[in-house]
């Protein structure tokens, strides 16, 4: 209720006062110092989620003059939901789409389709909703010349980022990072120069929005960016990138390896180098009715927001950063009785 | 850190639970009783402010064999905002525009210059940086058939909305409604039928957004829905738009009367029946100097915020519902005091 003796709330001040400025800048840094970002990109804050991003990226690097095509990578729900997005805009490729998998496994890249005169490359590292995680992305079968774009959304700040690799980055930061309504862009700065597509909209206008800086072109999401500094300031505090990787492996494994020690009760169908860190999608007992009872009880028993995304059932736990060891243990504990009473 | 039982914050809450549709749907609900929104429009949360439904109006509204036009009514900072940004999709017709009196004005409306084959009519109810209000719109100049689109960011809740003569309104919530981060748009029921353009970024797209309903097309900012709830419920216990309106009367009237009253040592430059009766800019003794004195001595007296916008420099005592008559009348003290200090 009273920020640093203002007299108001962080809700109430104005976007452009100092004492909000100041809140964007440390939110920033601190962000760059988590993520180790180089001075060669630059860190903005958006709004619209990942989604508006999917318009974004062919609306500021498909300016005239460079090819009107990208490359599409398809492993789940939200590079699917990029490419469908980006055919409204440009010649958007799949380059391989594992659908009929279920998105368990992805196409060995040697048998990618790629557009070569392509103006960029783009893919999901983590996707939420299936639990796919690329853990080594096969690099070589980029094109030279093609910008590389990535939603990283679910899986930021759970693992070092090579940026020498990435021009543009984007994170809903609603999983690892604050709360909804922040969207977290970093670009490569040598791409302020290049000209956007006439139509590109104002809220998502890279340029623009990074002249504006600490001022912002409009009003973010003073709230989330807010959160998120406090959220970020923590995770410094506990170890930093380092540390939050660290745990992510100790939770994801400790679940993983119960999982299929399960003799089949329950299910995780992602191919083993692929599985996610982050999303640990499965069936229990194969059947949607054995997930809800499990769900149902779960809840009862403390551990809520375990149903699968409406689109594909099942049953789903979220790992995210803010997840202790102690719930992976307690989750553990539920399925092993949970098991027991129903098998 | 713990809603009704939960165990979670209304943060941490996925957008799709039960917990947080039902949020959603009594701010939702409650907007509806507090602005007397009839049947026929639909009520909608949306990001990126209002900036971004400059774009998300011709994006949905111009679709295939609908007039490629529009005209633009420019008052101020955000009107300008509208048509600049509409021109890059369809050909923006600014009616009338008078920056030449510093926005102190409107050209009379039988001046005005109307494209009869447009799609819509857009203007701005109150242009916050400017201090221009629309009491009475003249309807009678809007061509037939064509849609009306109005900007009413900065004095939704401080007056009654005649909804019968609009198809259109968009709120950025951060004045009347809530923290940044929400956008508030309310759309006459039919026009989800109207196909939109092809180009129609995920992020605004009217149809989606609607079909989605509570559960959302993507991640809303679900901190702004709550907050905007809570406060959208105290207006409501407070007396509802009637009490907020008579307010806003109260408060302003008592402003310019005094400024008024000044003998030129404060001058506001808005035509009386223009004025708006929540942004209030002022200039101190005609100077610059002066303006940035009485903001710092102000500030010191626990009256903050009161700088004009970068753009047009002075002062600016912005006078939205949560603002209290009590803060007005020590404002108008204060400034006796400056005045008599600085003759």
């Amino acid at each position: 209720m009273d920020w640093h003796g203002e007299g108001i709330s962080v809700m109430e001040m104005s976007h452009r006062s100092k004492a909000f400025a100041s809140i964007a800048e440390k939110t920033r840094d601190d962000l760059r110092k988590l993520m180790e970002v180089p001075e060669t990109h630059e860190i903005m804050f958006f709004q619209g989620g990942a989604c508006q991003q999917f318009s974004a990226m062919c609306q500021n690097l498909l300016g005239e003059g460079f090819p009107q095509g990208a490359n599409y990578v398809t492993t789940g729900t939200w590079s699917e939901g990029a490419v469908k997005e980006a055919k409204k805009f440009c010649d958007a490729k799949e380059v391989t789409n594992n659908k009929g998998t279920k998105y368990s496994t992805v196409a060995p890249h040697t048998e990618w389709d790629i557009k070569p005169d392509a103006s960029y490359f783009h893919f999901c590292q983590n996707e939420t909703i299936q639990g796919f995680e690329f853990h080594d992305f096969p690099w070589e079968v980029i094109p030279e010349g093609q910008l590389v774009c990535c939603d990283m959304s679910s899986n930021f700040a759970s693992r070092e980022v090579d940026w020498a690799k990435f021009d543009l980055v984007y994170v809903g930061a609603q999983k690892n990072i604050g709360p909804a309504g922040l969207t977290i862009v970093i670009l490569k700065k040598a791409l302020f120069d290049r000209p956007a597509r006439k139509d590109v909209v104002l809220t998502s206008h890279y340029q623009l929005f990074s002249k504006a800086a600490n001022m912002f072109q409009n009003t973010p999401s003073c709230w989330a960016i807010y959160m998120a500094g406090l959220n970020i300031a923590y995770m410094l505090e506990q170890g930093g990138l380092a540390k939050m990787k660290e745990r992510a492996i100790e939770r994801s494994t400790m679940l993983y390896d119960y999982i299929d020690s399960s003799e089949g009760f329950y299910v995780n169908v992602v191919e083993k180098q692929y599985r996610s860190r982050m999303n640990v999608p499965f069936l229990v007992k194969d059947s949607d009715d054995m997930a809800k009872k499990f769900v149902a009880e779960a809840r009862e028993n403390g551990l809520i927001e375990l149903s699968g995304h409406r689109s594909v059932g099942g049953c789903r736990a979220s790992l995210y950063n803010a997840m202790t060891v102690e719930g992976v243990i307690a989750l553990v504990e539920f399925m092993k009785g949970f098991k027991e009473r129903n098998m």
